[in-house]
C-alpha cells in the first residue's frame, strides 16, 4: 500500500470503520458485506468496496469481508502510532476533563505531560500527568522532540502559544481552540476540533424537520 | 431553498463555510472568489461552486461571491436554533468543561440546565447554569418538551440514559460518550463527537510522512 495514493477522505473514514467493525466483532459476528456495512453507516457499498480495496483484498465475491482481518488491517494502518510523543498545552477545564476522560490520549502516546500558566497548577498532576511551567514549553519541546501537542489554551493564547511551539520544533497540533491557526509553510500538520459544527448540523436537521411538519 | 434536496455532506460543510466567511469578513474582505476559497479550505473551485448554488445565487462571473451576503444567508440556514431548548446530560469534569468553555451552546438555545447522579452536584450551579437530580430527568424533559440533549455520561450509563430520554420524547443527543447509542425506530437524531478519530487522523498523517523519508 503506498500511503500517498490513499485520499483524504478515505482517511477520515477509517476511524469509523474501524469503530463498526470492532463494534461487530464485540457482538461476535465474523463477516459482513458491503451492502449491510453501508446500510449500517450510511456509504454506498460501492463507496465501501472502493475504500477497502485500497488496503488490500479483504473481501470474496457472495461472502463479504472477514472483519476480524479487516479490523486488523485498518488498526495496523491508524495504529502505527504507540511511538509517538504527545502533551497537551493548557490544563484548565477542557484539558484537564479531557486527560480525565480520554483514556486512549494517554495510553496511546508517550504522554510526558501537561503545561500551564497558573501557577497553583504547577506541580500538580491530573490523574497522574505531570502539569509543567508553561515557560518552559519551548525547551521541553525542543529536548524530548516531542511530536504532538493538544491544544487546549483559551483562545487568546492561541496563536502565541501556536508560534512558540512551531519555532520550537512540533510536528502535529490537535487544535481544541476553535481558532484557525496560522502556519506559514512551517508543515505543521493540525486536526481542528469545533465542537460547534456538528451540533449546528444536529439542529439544521431539526430545523428542516418542523419545517416539513408545517 | 428545499431543505430536503440539500446532501448529508453539503449540509456538514456549512458550518464550515461559515466559519471561513466570517473570519474574513472580519479581515475586511468584501468578496472572494471560489477559487480562492477553495485553497484556504482545501475544495475544489466547482465544489464551491456546487455548494453554494443550493442556496441561491450569492456569486458572479468574475466577481466572486458576496461575503457578507453569503455569510448572512448560511448563518440564517443554519441560525433558525434559538428557539431549541437544550440540557446536558452528566455534570463531570467533560460536561462541566463544556459548559465552561463553549459560550455558543448557552446562548445558542433555551438553556434549561444540567443533570447528575451526584449529591455533591445537585443543587450546585457551574458558571450559572443549574444542576438537577439525574432522578427527575425523564420528567424535566417531558415537561419542558426539550428538544436536545447534550450526553457526556460515563460510557456504562450512555444506553440507559438514552433509552430514558428516548421514552421521555427528548428529539435530538449530542453524543460525547463515544459509545454508538441504540435508538431503534424511534426517530431521535444523533451526532456523535468522536474526539480520537481526529487525533488518529493527525497520526496517521505523522507516520505517512515518516515513511516517506526513509
Amino acid at each position: 500500500m503506498k500511503r500517498s495514493n490513499i485520499s483524504e477522505n478515505v482517511i477520515h473514514r477509517l476511524p469509523r470503520y474501524l469503530r463498526k467493525l470492532e463494534e461487530l466483532a464485540a457482538k461476535g459476528e465474523e463477516r459482513i458485506s458491503s451492502e449491510k456495512l453501508g446500510r449500517q453507516m450510511g456509504l454506498t457499498p460501492s463507496q465501501i468496496r472502493q475504500d477497502f480495496s485500497c488496503f488490500g483484498e479483504f473481501g470474496q465475491q457472495g461472502y463479504g469481508y472477514n472483519i476480524d482481518s479487516l479490523s486488523k488491517e485498518i488498526g495496523r494502518i491508524l495504529g502505527t502510532y504507540q511511538d509517538y510523543s504527545a502533551i497537551l498545552v493548557g490544563a484548565g477545564n477542557l484539558g484537564s476533563a479531557l486527560i480525565k476522560n480520554l483514556d486512549f490520549i494517554i495510553e496511546g502516546y508517550r504522554f510526558l505531560g501537561a503545561f500551564d500558566v497558573k501557577p497553583e497548577l504547577i506541580g500538580t498532576d491530573i490523574a497522574g500527568v505531570p502539569v509543567y511551567d508553561y515557560a518552559n514549553l519551548a525547551d521541553f519541546i525542543r529536548e524530548n522532540k516531542v511530536d504532538i501537542a493538544i491544544l487546549t489554551v483559551p483562545k487568546s493564547a492561541a496563536q502565541t502559544a501556536t508560534d512558540n511551539m512551531v519555532q520550537a520544533g512540533i510536528r502535529a497540533i490537535w487544535n481544541f481552540t476553535n481558532m484557525e491557526l496560522e502556519l506559514g509553510d512551517s508543515g505543521v500538520m493540525v486536526e481542528n476540533i469545533h465542537f460547534s459544527d456538528s451540533l449546528l448540523v444536529l439542529t439544521y436537521h431539526l430545523s428542516a424537520k418542523d419545517e416539513e411538519q408545517k
